[in-house]
């Protein structure tokens, strides 16, 4: 098992990556402080693991809240339904709220977790590769609003993250690229050695090889947890975990959410920010090429859908929330391996990226 | 004008207490960053004071979002309600939330303002007593919920707390009472001086003599000030604040939030633990008699509402959420001055306290 600390002072918690965590008894003990423990998790992922789960926590009072699959049930209706439940269950200050399944679970459960009673105890079981590389580290929570994607939520770490590469074995290979699609992320924006690594390990990442999971799933929550313990807040630095994120957001929102997988619209938005990177002068075409190549070797998207108008993609971009003061912020890379935020750019090249990609 | 300094390191903000604040041009400046301010007031408030505020918030883009009026309307619905408000009008990061009126403004909008975009920029404007000298300060804010009172909500700390004085000319007597029972709880549980100065200067505080006001809200936000920064998130110390709110709430949930106010609720609520404290043998009976004194002597009721029951007392206090696995904790009276929590009292005093309340 590996171990992986987010440093965040008082509010700092340990990332736990191993396999069969699941069934690793006692596991949770140094976690849980009260009696109540209440399951958040889904109906696809309920079916495999929340039995096993259960079985492994029989000196609690547990309790499992189910929620539909997918991410369009990552709604404020959702955050409702779960403290209703919670607070009719009578949780009290010590209890806790463990998020078993993917991103929409832990972020929504998490949110929950952090309005109930103002701030319960919170565990995250991330089942997705990525939820494990991203969404389950660093405590961003929250819901989707008809105005855009996580425009609802908030701050709240939880007390440990608990990622059992046997999880992975369910996910389908579509789910498993798009979570390879942040794992890649980390590469473009801090660590051209992972970056070469990944492309040196393809064939065995995508045989689903432990050894290369536990690698890649580690080393991800490392660069993670450096941001976030640098910038919590995303009042800087942070930012830069939003790779080809507003481009991203813009595709989910156009296609209605669910229908491209996340990983799928930020890697298209990944291609446009590189892209738009070597256009500033920053990136040459050979590591545009090698980047598009990586993220085809996973069957990732490279551009957006041709269904999108400019219009379309531009306006959606403009509210995406990290608009700041009405000009589009963008994450680009000065090189492989090191990106920065700009709000200072001429908007013309954007224009001509995005009207190159749409083409 | 007065400055009181919440200590929270990075996230320590002031307190301005003063006559005529809203009219003192430039005063916001240094607590807005961004264009937008969208301030949260009430129908009754919005009518006394917000063309005031606004016609002070020129060189910004305002836009105002007006709740009804009363208890009842803390509530999930509203929070959604402002933030739908807030997305619409597409706030970005450096937007400002102004809440503009008493603890049910300043507790929703609070919610809506940490959780929108992951918290924006709040600020506090408390125009009753109540708010003046404890809920806006010190970051709880939330909603309440069918299962009883502030069950969802964040700690979210404001930019800065603007009380002016003036505002409380337009408080009805009974609002201004209800003001007034936090006060007095002040003395009670931190400051015996503060206490003999109160009952001494009763006359010209029921007066609303300006500089008593000042002094009271002062010496208030002071004392809460002070136990805020040494325990932000009530783990223990803040609790004490909590003094007679364990009653309080289960009369407030029994006749329906918004019959009785919270300082009516918690005035009974606060004899009733100072006579806990008195058969517990901590507090003599001259003391009982004085502190019952000063709470009548500002109208405020001494015993709950004849109406309740002992079973249903007993039954809401245990759903308080400042229920830890299981007891109900209490906030008790060492001396005058000097509170303490405590989760280990004789069961059948807490009975024989209730019964004697009731009867």
């Amino acid at each position: 098992m590996k171990k992986i600390v987010v440093n965040l002072g008082e509010r700092s918690y340990p990332i736990l990556i191993g396999e069969g965590l699941l069934d690793s008894k006692g596991l949770f003990d140094e976690f849980i402080k009260g009696k109540k423990v209440c399951i958040v998790t889904n109906s696809t992922i309920a079916e495999h693991y929340l039995d096993k789960l259960q079985s492994n926590l029989t000196d609690y009072q547990t309790s499992a809240f189910i929620i539909e699959d997918g991410e369009q049930f990552k709604t404020m209706r959702t955050y409702t339904q779960i403290l209703d439940f919670l607070l009719s269950w009578k949780v009290d200050r010590k209890s806790t709220v463990i998020a078993l399944g993917g991103g929409v679970v832990g972020d929504v459960a998490g949110f929950a977790a952090a309005s109930c009673l103002r701030g319960i105890n919170f565990i995250q079981i991330p089942t997705t590769l990525l939820a494990q590389v991203d969404s389950s580290v660093g405590g961003k929570t929250g819901v989707n609003h008809k105005m855009g994607k996580n425009l609802i939520g908030a701050f709240y770490q939880p007390s440990c993250v608990v990622a059992d590469l046997s999880t992975l074995d369910t996910l389908s290979s579509r789910e498993f690229s798009s979570g390879m699609a942040e794992v890649i992320k980390y590469g473009l924006i801090r660590d051209s050695d992972f970056f070469d690594w990944i492309e040196a390990n393809a064939v065995n990442i995508k045989a689903m090889h432990k050894p290369h999971l536990s690698h890649i799933v580690a080393r991800s929550c490392e660069i993670k947890a450096e941001i976030v313990s640098k910038d919590e807040k995303e009042y800087g630095l942070r930012a830069i975990l939003n790779l080809g994120h507003t481009f991203g957001h813009a595709i989910e929102a156009a296609l209605g959410y669910g229908q491209w997988l996340h990983g799928e619209a930020i890697s298209a938005g990944m291609i446009m920010a590189t892209s738009m990177s070597k256009a500033m002068g920053d990136i040459d075409d050979s590591t545009l090429v090698r980047v598009t190549k990586l993220f085809s070797e996973f069957n990732l998207p490279v551009g957006p859908p041709e269904s999108m108008s400019k219009q379309q993609m531009k306006g959606l971009m403009a509210y995406d929330k990290k608009t700041v003061d009405s000009s589009i912020r963008l994450i680009l890379l000065e090189q492989l391996g090191n990106a920065y935020v700009s709000n200072d750019y001429p908007d013309e090249l954007l224009d001509q990226i995005i009207t190159q990609a749409l083409k």
